[in-house]
């Protein structure tokens, strides 16, 4: 089926993309509907707002994520946000522009992904915004949470010796973006039509890159044990970037051992199929959707254990600066090596940051900014 | 000057876009640069939480709007429809996507615009995101604000017998899109670099199309004298298809006298030079920002001679439909003409919904859905 989207109208295609979503919160007063939607914050609370613009060309490439996929990650990445605040997320925004390419029907598997993201972390779709667009496809995502009030986590508040936690592990996404590319560029060269991807043994750094999840879990399991973070977020640039935002915010240094960085086994055989230095990848590679935390050390005992956390270093002095320290002692000052939203065109090549990449890492400037940080 | 957004980095023109915004309002507890902005809303006030995308080529042209009216304009078009929900705004995020052919400059020029906002109503800037777009300029903007509890007035309250207001004129933005659109055209073919538009006598129209304001006068005024409206919208997409918002929100029908519609002498001037009918465009053009509600005819001593308030008509039952009352005593059935943001490339064409333009108005359909609709 192929339904052009003017043959709904804007108003007809609100209220089909809008009408498979009850509210579900307490604090969702009127959705979807009028000039703005109302929003309950109980009284013990604050209200947490992120943002997050993806764009075609840029920030994902249709023709290897799947739309559905597309839905959930735009809304999961904003969820994450807000759990990286020590919050849970409640409402969203949903803005979106299409060209004309796009069909009716590729909308509905979008906002299907969406809904699958709000179902699956108790979120309501309350407003958003829907265009034509000369161009491409346009996705903007603002994501409403709550937290006890003053007890939001901030990036500023990390301590020397503070222990720096990271959930999960890292690198997956990453090295899932590596293989659709390959398998899409495969594709290409084949030149059949019926070309079938080989994916077989790496389900799980394709799930890692196509449909992440936020880490309301580990959230949940932390406030469980009484620990409260004294910063935190979510490692959506690669742990090196994030690390640097966590010693700029609060004025410290760190040291992170290269020997607990928490790699998956599929995407160690992944970094080696395509010939990447494992450990830059798991540093640099971002998408991971991971949460990093520092806590204080007396609270050792109660991370040391925790499931899906380790414990990968500790937060210095700011003169001793940010150093990752190697398996043979010595240590690495960490860059930040993300890939650079503002160099279109280059983004697979900034992406691949990691040394030894056979794509041209070598492009990427030693200090890039990364993705789809917040302001 | 002309400055390479990649030489500045995503974090340095963070730093550099945002450092000129301090927050100014209590509610804000912390701003720009965590994974997430923290809002304290009262104990007593509910939020409200409002979005809009705006999409080069879609909803402006940078050929003759300039780039600091166009982030003036992006805030306060999403500030208009805080008011319109009887709430004051608050805080916004500004997301932008930015094509190589934009400088920081180009940039800088937008912020200084959104600024300009955000001083004028008071609004504080807490997040956003920016990237690089393959393509053309996109600014998402989401407002937060707040209403005092229970008193939010939506689209769905208008009863019988209520009276039909609407705060100061209409059209006059349309007539100012279609002066710009008929200078650029003339200026396309003089074929000369110097060409001086003639805007004089049209500075009106003008303004209302570059540089809208949100009607907070009114909604202070309202609540002055205690008027509370039973329905509320602002008039972004056309009078004709916001009163058929009201009409089916609340279940009821409408009679709009057409010798009360309020339309300015320089948008009745443009209208005629452009061979235009000028009630139609008033009722059709979109983009004027006022007010449209409904308040109980009680309160008809009180609005009646309100400053910058026009009583146009009154709610009937559905039974009746919406109609407009003509001049000899006729009705015309309303119908939504505004533009249709689903048919790219003809938006120029479709917002002539004016009937006898010189542009092509014979294609916009009848029923054609309306621009910057809230979902």
């Amino acid at each position: 089926m192929a339904t052009e989207i003017s043959s709904l109208g804007e108003f007809g295609l609100i209220d089909r993309l809008t009408r498979d979503f009850p509210l579900v919160n307490e604090s969702s007063v009127l959705g979807v509907g009028d000039d703005a939607a109302i929003i309950s914050v109980p009284a013990d609370k604050e209200a947490l707002v992120t943002t997050d613009l993806l764009l075609e060309g840029i920030h994902f490439d249709v023709r290897y994520v799947p739309l559905m996929h597309l839905g959930y990650k735009a809304a999961v990445v904003n969820f994450s946000d807000v759990y990286a605040m020590n919050g849970e997320p409640k409402q969203i925004t949903v803005s979106i522009g299409v060209s004309s390419r796009f069909t009716v029907e590729h909308i509905d598997a979008i906002y299907a992904g969406i809904k699958l993201a709000c179902e699956a972390y108790g979120v309501d779709l309350v407003g958003g915004d829907t265009s034509a667009s000369v161009t491409g496809l346009v996705i903007s995502v603002t994501c409403l949470g709550e937290v006890e009030k003053g007890k939001a986590v901030r990036r500023s508040g990390a301590k020397e010796t503070n222990l720096i936690c990271v959930s999960g592990d890292l690198g997956a996404a990453y090295m899932g973006l590596q293989l659709l590319e390959r398998e899409n560029q495969v594709a290409a060269q084949s030149g059949d039509p019926d070309f079938q991807p080989n994916f077989a043994g790496k389900e799980y750094i394709l799930q890692r890159q196509l449909r992440p999840e936020a880490r309301k879990d580990i959230v949940e399991r932390l406030r469980a044990a009484g620990v409260t973070p004294t910063a935190m977020m979510d490692v959506s640039d690669g742990l090196s970037s994030e690390l640097l935002h966590i010693c700029k915010a609060s004025g410290v240094g760190c040291r992170v051992y290269e020997d607990r960085i928490p790699i998956d086994y599929q995407t160690a055989i992944m970094a080696e199929e395509l010939n990447m230095n494992l450990v830059t990848a798991a540093m640099n590679g971002g998408e991971d959707y991971e949460l990093l935390f520092t806590v204080p050390l007396t609270d050792k005992d109660k991370v040391e254990h925790m499931e899906g956390v380790r414990m990968i270093g500790y937060i210095t002095a700011p003169s001793l600066g940010a150093a990752l320290v190697t398996r043979d002692g010595g240590e690495l000052p960490i860059r930040a090596q993300g890939w650079n939203a503002f160099t279109p065109g280059e983004d697979t090549a900034a992406r691949a940051a990691a040394e030894g990449a056979e794509t041209n890492a070598g492009e990427a400037p030693a200090d890039a900014p990364a993705q789809g940080e917040e302001k």
